[in-house]
């Protein structure tokens, strides 16, 4: 299963804190694949949050009520949305290209979520550096590489051709699940192709 | 469990559906509560498919594949928007009233998404009201009221105070769930005023 994500989309923090247990747990391998979903967002004139502040504060107790769920610590509203959103995933798509970016990704949502500052600043880079037991000047330099950006362009095209839209998104093949809570549809159509029976209503 | 709907909603098909099988089952109560929720979603420039083609064909498959899991049938994309929203709800406000909006509800759907028409036609109300065992002159009279009209508005007026944005909306108390898929949260939440430990992730 494919696991479209940007950092910074509010709900891909339920998704980036759960998915490494749930891949074990389940056995089903998981690819983590950053995109600029802000990119595409603006293209479609999707502004699902910043202009809808009732939508928004619903959205924010949605994630507090099923980050309890998860057993995952939400201590308040964190910083949204992020400054930088292409700087971060840059440097994500760099992580996936080498390996790392799973753990990139939940050091990343720990300081946004967790601390509850922007994580795309210098300082934040610093610290998830530091967490990660990487050097803070190699991280930085390639969160603004050309490389990063072309990585990103080119993960963010592969999204738009698939008719990814939102964050976080779970392909199969080339069948979509959008949202944190798609992740049991997806793992259902993976294992048999058909989500009948996957669920007591 | 409070159910706040409008027909014309497209997920809220599969909550109109399911949603008598699902109160006999967990022996949870719900409460329907049609509502205008277009003009909510005008009023908050909140426009999720319309304008957005490549959400909204991922939206149509989501509900087939969905309408598949809960074994509800989905022959294809019917007619969407609705042209008369407004009408068809003034009535189902009306059957609210009396004690048969889940028949109704039922009965309309069942009109737009199997036989893929438009149901607030002149022609959908004669059919659904045979359907029903109804008399249809009633029927376009109370869709037409000035009655309906005021029940509606005074629907509305209480979705919005509440903070409702969308269809479906499940509230318990003052807490919403909105979408067909928080169905599960809204009756964990009804039971045990949480969702920890609802759901194994």
């Amino acid at each position: 299963v494919d696991f479209w994500f940007s950092i910074g989309s509010t709900y891909s923090y339920l998704s980036v804190m759960r998915l490494p247990e749930v891949e074990s747990r389940t056995g089903v391998p998981f690819r983590w694949c950053p995109f600029n979903v802000r990119d595409i967002m603006v293209e479609m004139k999707n502004i699902p949050f910043s202009t809808k502040p009732v939508k928004a504060a619903y959205m924010w107790r949605d994630i507090e009520r099923r980050a309890a769920m998860y057993g995952l610590p939400f201590e308040g509203v964190p910083p949204y949305p992020i400054h930088d959103l292409a700087r971060v995933n840059r440097l994500a798509a760099m992580a996936a290209e080498q390996g790392w970016c799973a753990d990139l990704a939940q050091a990343t949502y720990r300081y946004w979520y967790q601390k509850r500052q922007d994580p795309s600043t210098d300082e934040a880079l610093s610290e998830i550096a530091a967490n990660l037991g990487r050097d803070p000047e190699q991280l930085m330099a390639m969160a603004q590489s050309d490389d990063g950006g072309r990585q990103l362009e080119l993960r963010t095209a592969q999204a738009r051709a698939l008719g990814i839209f939102g964050a976080p998104t779970w392909a199969v093949g080339r069948e979509l699940f959008w949202g944190d809570d798609r992740l049991d549809d997806a793992i259902a159509w993976q294992r048999r192709g058909t989500l009948s029976g996957a669920r007591t209503p």
